[in-house]
């Protein structure tokens, strides 16, 4: 992989993409690159960062991540990091899609057959979520039922380990300390593994910036104690 | 309303929006559509996010929200998400006034007779920034009582109940948790009922994320609670 | 300096530009232009907000920051605020620099002859990030040392107070709590007076809205008592 930066006015910037971005972090074993693509994919349509999109759109493609599942990411992101960020990153994935002749046909939504329910985890969620935002929220907790957990997860064009993923760099990215406890979790439940968890963080520390990776280390290394207690 | 999305590349998040967002959310009567522009523009402007500004302007525009008022939410939103967010939308709302035929003259400063300065309420806010930011910040504290709060506030050109609805759906649309207890309580004493709060979080799991949403909710059910104590 | 806003369809917005910002906050005393500009600039970046990025650069070479200096607050805050962000400022600064006809010559990587470690401070830094982060995050931590404070803040393009600077107002501009008492601190061991540092956050109401500022300005509250006890 090489660095378009390297033809920036700004040298020691450049250096340090290719130096130690490109030829360090995304070498890490610890993650393959198709996860730090749907990573990197998801932190930039969280920040809402238009100019790297269609290099790391291309890029994921590229790391295996196939068109219906980042078609899936950035539907999924809609709702983790509202409908502008969808909308931009949609536009900028369509001109990808079109330019390696991707035919809307290998697109198609895929219907019916939404994964089963997992009813113990949704007790426990409809518990927490009626007990944080209680009977003022009636709308908000049904749509986070309805749509959210009985649907959008359930979808199967993206394994819940991706989506995990997904949702879980999307909060990092931005700082939503509060819900990483819950989506850490999840992830872990899903499959995600405490060194693969820790690399996300250590990624991200890249694409959103290293004090938004510290906070979310700071909470995660608590995640981590409480699960092997 | 249709949405421009349908022919995007990404099949399932164009359902969404038709469906959920378009022909269920927009549609809800606990909040009027006005209402609705009022804050999504404010999500949108807070959140840095052109692509969807000229369609949501011009909608909001649709929904009675009039010229002069557009122009006096942005202008709010300088001071509460700060001058570049400002700056961005003031440049895409000139070009939807120049389409839509909106004269300049049709806009022209409101000057004088700013509302009356409520002096019980005045009274509890100089008090609550002395004890938060004290003598060090004298220079802040002060402009926040002359610029803020005894001009801004006070211009006639939107009436403190939609001034409430601009700053609460920034606050929510960008995480900032702590200014959102007192701005909640302001927009209720402004006359925004307990259903129309929660209508404007929502609102907002769409068009700011899932996350924020419930993190607004959580801290304006425990202000209902206070309220109705 | 003159406000282009001033043509813009918002009288209001134009006015408050003109008569607040330009003409007062810039001028006050509490902090030079140049010191202005390095803030600014940081907020601009951190925030990923472009269309004032141009004109935010040329001022700061008007007021006295280098060329070498702009590229290297935009290096720094790729750490600080993502490579995202980072990219954007980046393209725009090579566009202001061929503008105004600065040879990529002046603009060499600086190599060798860093700056001399603190080991008392080092410390104090790698104990606390070894009892934040833990042995979960290694690799984290590991590149905190190694790249972050055994090298980038050891180039000598930027003085350790200007990286201060640029880091707080990074920090405080996206309402990044937790990093800012280490910052501050930092700030003010590399020179930063009480003064100043309240002036910064004051500037910043301005760039990054008033509740980010009243947040900041509540946390350096708390640090002024404690460095004055």
């Amino acid at each position: 992989m090489k660095s378009d930066e390297a033809n920036f006015a700004l040298p020691a910037f450049a250096r340090y993409t290719q130096n130690v971005l490109l030829e360090e972090i995304w070498q890490r074993p610890q993650l393959l690159p198709r996860d730090r693509s749907i990573v990197t994919v998801a932190a930039l349509t969280a920040r809402h960062q238009p100019a790297e999109m269609a290099r790391q759109f291309n890029l994921a493609l590229d790391n295996g991540v196939t068109p219906t599942e980042l078609a899936e990411v950035i539907t999924h992101l809609a709702f983790y990091s509202g409908w502008g960020n969808a909308t931009l990153a949609a536009s900028i994935a369509k001109e990808v899609f079109e330019t390696r002749g991707i035919a809307p046909t290998a697109l198609a939504d895929v219907k019916g057959n939404l994964l089963p329910v997992d009813e113990a985890f949704e007790e426990v969620r409809v518990a927490a979520v009626e007990q944080m935002i209680g009977p003022a929220f009636d709308a908000l907790a049904g749509y986070t039922t309805s749509v959210l957990f009985h649907d959008l997860w359930l979808r199967p064009a993206l394994t819940p380990r991706d989506r995990s993923l997904v949702t879980v760099a999307a909060l990092v990215a931005v700082g939503q300390a509060a819900q990483i406890p819950f989506h850490v979790n999840k992830a872990m439940d899903n499959g995600l593994t405490q060194i693969q968890a820790a690399e996300i963080i250590t990624h991200l520390a890249f694409y959103a910036g290293w004090p938004s990776a510290m906070s979310a280390a700071d909470i995660a290394k608590g995640i981590f104690e409480k699960r092997s207690e």
